[in-house]
């Protein structure tokens, strides 16, 4: 059985969650106030809170991430300006999460699916697919096999450098949805 | 009437062409092999070339380019490599040519679907929608109108720094169907 500590509490948070346990997964919860305190459980966490919190849960756990498999699944929007990403052009919000924690084999999921999609695990009348970003081909068989088990689909999106092209895909389905293009069930479905 | 030149006589060229010929739009195509020397009839103008013949282009058309508005289509994803796009970070090809011809009015499109669906006009039980960015409002609606008369939807993406984000999702679109996650005539569907 996979065990996964979900960091945050919010509507992403559950909604993942919820795919895990549907799963067979257990999940363990961990309240932004509570990191560093909390254990993680589990070979899997995710880090579902804003991107501007993530600095804070890695000080506070430091090298008990080491060996972890760390999910960022942030959109790291700018939202003063909801035009620009607040991470070097080029990188990612995953790729400066992986460069603080180089013991640490991180992945980007989950940020091209809004939580409605994750819990109707449908998208229109696509079955919703969570892509996948990493370098350790291992870690994104785990995730993948634990979402797949939840009754979602899950693509290996390719290496870590990937996570550039998820988060402009994830940044482009908010402004979209944001400028009510299309619903927030709705979005880019991946149709085979 | 919306008249409608197209530069290049490959697949997207023929796909987009019979888009706009359905809508009821006069399309005439330009080979590469005479650019420069036939006229470019109508308002608008697809570069339905390689990103690197885009140059030669605008070498041998130069003025006549001005007021024209040149949709772009280009993914300019590096075929050596399959793992970057040859253009500055953070910026985009659209924005290469709009700095290149300050007169014109650029729009990024159709770089997001495969020549397949534009001929299906359905991607699996969507229909097939283009995505379009830039800054020129009416240039914007001009073409949508085109694009939605033959049969297609589409969608204003936003302004033309948008177009790094449709580049990031053609370039992640092509290199999944390239390892066979989906195939030709899936890929991302726009779902309201």
């Amino acid at each position: 059985m996979t065990q996964v500590s979900i960091i945050g509490t919010g509507n992403m948070a559950n909604a993942i969650g919820g795919v895990f346990a549907d799963g067979g997964s257990s999940v363990s919860y961990i309240p932004k106030a509570n990191t560093g305190a909390a254990p993680l459980e589990g070979e899997i966490v995710v880090l579902a809170v804003p991107y501007p919190a993530v600095d804070s849960i890695i000080a506070a756990y430091g090298d008990q991430l080491d060996g972890k498999i760390i999910v960022d699944i942030t959109n790291p929007l700018n939202f003063e300006t909801f035009d620009s990403l607040p991470v070097p052009a080029g990188s990612s919000a995953a790729a400066e999460i992986q460069s603080r924690l180089p013991g640490a084999r991180v992945l980007k999921a989950f940020n091209t699916t809004f939580a409605g999609t994750l819990v109707s695990k449908k998208i229109g009348d696509a079955a919703t697919t969570v892509l996948i970003a990493g370098d350790d081909a291992a870690a994104k068989e785990l995730l993948a096999n634990a979402v797949k088990a939840g009754g979602v689909s899950a693509i290996d999106a390719g290496s870590l450098s990937r996570a550039h092209e998820l988060e402009a895909l994830g940044f482009l389905q908010l402004t979209l949805a944001a400028a009510e293009k299309f619903s927030w069930t709705g979005g880019f479905a991946v149709t085979l």
